[in-house]
């Protein structure tokens, strides 16, 4: 419903150090960093910079799907960058050989603030800009990614949105239930619990099935590709379907996206609409997960290990994303031990412990995580000399209870969306959009104009 | 003077991490980092934890000229512990092969950061001190580091003393020709400005009679083991006559000392009487040098290459400390473009351009330092979010000026010791003190305390 003209960002390249933290490593040159850029609103030499620190993704897929920061560069004159985070899209420093061993090693958290912190100074210089505050933004980890960058360099960075960055849980200091809880009371807000019955039933029929190796009728109820043969691929279709559930949750826009592959609006309605149309449980929950996998009807049967892949993140890896960059992430510093239980959330027993997380990571990256590293490098909750945050989430998302929700200080300011799925803040203005989440953009707006008058100020005083 | 018994230190070794920012290096392993403890007035489980970040040496060297830090330990019941920085003394990731390429490239600040993040953590868990408050200290380098671990861990730590902290010249925030000026006006500061005379004559003579190749007149002059042969030696005989002028300078304490060689009483008055005393320039000046470089008189004549150690650090590498470790640390992060003009200082015109560093550091280890990069990584002057930090600087130091001499803050404190050499204010109380440093240890030890207490309160709240 937005009209309005979008900027037209330029795609850039910029020779980035490829690694900042090891002066005589095999890394000993520079890599390519894609980033986009508009000065289409931007007041020259004096408007802010609004810097979004990309995660784990194509840079373009963030940059068409966060409207909000053009729109509010449009409002505040500022210049915008989208910068692509190393080891995806097309900022690959080794290209072809980057995920392979040890060539993946340059991929850190470390090294990505790094990139930003290397990159904003220096196009600050070649663009006149040196007066100019720099707020960043980021969703999801990219959200954290925000955090991180205001804590680490506050001497580059004024402020930061950090929109439903999770960055407590992914330190280890949530519970491995909550994620799925949440995901499930999401669905269940749905129509009382008729829904929360109805999967619950189809998932004991899958169990039932099981045991009497009856995969033919599971893969004529899932339209299979292949007919199960072992638990192996019974558990890979539980995690299918567990992960259909968790996208509609984090994704249930008021209206349609094309966001981590094709969402219809409100697409947890939908899912419920589904599971209530069909007679047979399993075919409903066929066509339930065919709302994510299936958007185009173009599937004439499902690949279960191509449609998902399982990997050190539980909520799931792929679908758009780069799926080989994250999984090791989620296998160093990313902390993701979350679990189903069947006993506070709908899915199947589907435990990760640390100890698998280990043996997964061991085997597939040759690494061992390092729980508790992200907490010590990061602050964990110790947050109390920080300043210049807004943390925002979204009540339907399941990663918003990750994060942080109540404020910390006048400076750390929790904003809640009731009605707002996964940074649902930083998408573009649309009719369809709950009160909540316009009542948020201006909370934002406003911090944020006073975060850059107040940077300013100092930036002119000098200290 | 003190004669209160010393506490005995246990010297005990930390499975550390080996490299902290890359998860598939070769340095896929624990290395052991030395560390020096005591409890000995520790209030156990809630007393405060004093901890020293070891900085280019040998621990025990620290340990053994920082006794204010066992003194105010004493007072306010804390734990201490002096940790050594890797690639230092035993602190060997590598062992013999430390200093092989590419080994050595895990020699670097961040690393050695993370190393006293991950002890810390460690420790206060092992040792049931979790609700303890945790004070670092340092001194030069090791005083930068102190700073670094408050911005980069405020999790972690609760306030820093930085004594004697070059924090903005080596970022690259300073003036080439600050620090050998400062060693300058404090040798001429002795008896007006007659060595500054002397010393001017004699480099006037060693240029002259250099041309001539007059080298047995200076072999004689300057006891030197070999005659010289060409000008490099002659630059050598520069740089170690600098060096030693730097030396005295920097170590002009009112007693006599034992910390990087041996020191006597107030050595630049020494100098001077030395530089008066001696009828023959050339001669005079050789035995102002023997303060330094021969302080028990055993040496029969002076070996130019072995006294002192040309690197990537004009000020000097070697004399007891690691030289090949800190001279890689001065050709990658930390800049040191310190040079003589004889225009605003009394040395001999010997330049050390970014390009010469380059072109130094690219043959010996490698690597191409990065301007700037200390600066981005540590915040440079850009301290205005930072708090609880004290930087202390004697006036007689010829570092002082490369540190902050003016407070930022309530919270960011500049103390200035008018009568103090380097860190001074570190060492043991001596009825030699000066009134200046005397007050100085006085406002650290409430300032500490008052930062204890504050942090004792966070903790209570839980915030």
């Amino acid at each position: 419903s937005n009209t309005d003209p979008k900027p037209q960002f330029k795609e850039k390249y910029f020779p980035q150090i490829m690694d900042h933290f090891n002066f005589n490593s095999m890394g000993n040159g520079t890599y390519e960093q894609r980033y986009l850029i508009t000065d289409e609103y931007w007041k020259k030499g004096s408007g802010p910079i609004f810097f979004y620190t990309g995660n784990e993704g194509d840079i373009w897929e963030f940059a068409l799907n966060s409207g909000f920061i053009t729109e509010l560069a449009a409002q505040q004159r500022a210049l915008v960058i989208f910068a692509e985070h190393r080891y995806y899209g097309k900022s690959l420093p080794f290209g072809q050989d980057s995920f392979n061993i040890p060539e993946v090693g340059l991929l850190t958290v470390e090294q990505a603030l790094a990139d930003y912190a290397i990159m904003i100074t220096e196009l600050k210089q070649q663009l006149g800009a040196s007066a100019c505050p720099v707020i960043v933004f980021g969703g999801s980890y990219g959200g954290m990614l925000s955090v991180y960058m205001r804590l680490r360099y506050p001497n580059i960075v004024a402020g930061a949105l950090a929109a439903s960055a999770p960055i407590l849980s992914t330190a280890g200091m949530g519970e491995s239930k909550q994620f799925f809880q949440d995901v499930t009371s999401v669905v269940c807000h749905c129509k009382s619990t008729v829904i929360f019955h109805h999967y619950s039933n189809a998932r004991r029929l899958l169990l039932h099935v099981c045991p009497t190796s009856d995969y033919g009728r599971i893969q004529s109820a899932f339209s299979l590709c292949k007919t199960p043969s072992s638990y192996k691929d019974i558990h890979q279709l539980n995690g299918l379907l567990r992960n259909a559930f968790t996208l509609m949750a984090m994704l249930d826009y008021p209206y349609s996206t094309h966001f981590m592959g094709s969402m219809p609006a409100n697409p947890v309605k939908v899912a419920c609409d589904t599971m209530l149309g069909g007679a047979d449980l399993l075919h409903a929950l066929k066509d339930t997960a065919g709302i994510v996998y299936n958007s185009t009807g173009d599937l004439t049967c499902f690949d279960l290990y191509t449609l998902y892949v399982e990997c050190a993140d539980p909520t799931g890896c792929g679908l758009g994303f780069n799926s080989l960059a994250w999984d090791y992430q989620a296998c160093t510093e990313i902390e993701m031990c979350y679990e189903s239980n069947n006993v506070s959330d709908m899915f199947p027993l589907m435990p990760f412990t640390e100890k698998q997380r280990e043996q997964y990571c061991s085997k597939r990256w040759g690494v061992i995580p390092r729980p508790g590293w992200l907490k010590t490098q990061f602050w964990g909750d110790a947050l109390s000399t920080a300043s210049n945050i807004i943390f925002s989430n979204g009540d339907l998302d399941p990663w918003a209870n990750g994060g942080v929700r109540k404020s910390l200080s006048s400076s750390l300011i929790a904003i809640n969306i009731s009605e707002g799925a996964h940074h649902l803040d930083l998408r573009e203005a649309n009719d369809a959009d709950p009160a909540s989440v316009i009542k948020a953009r201006k909370m934002e707006s406003d911090t944020i104009a006073q975060w850059v008058k107040m940077e300013r100020k100092c930036l002119q005083r000098g200290f």
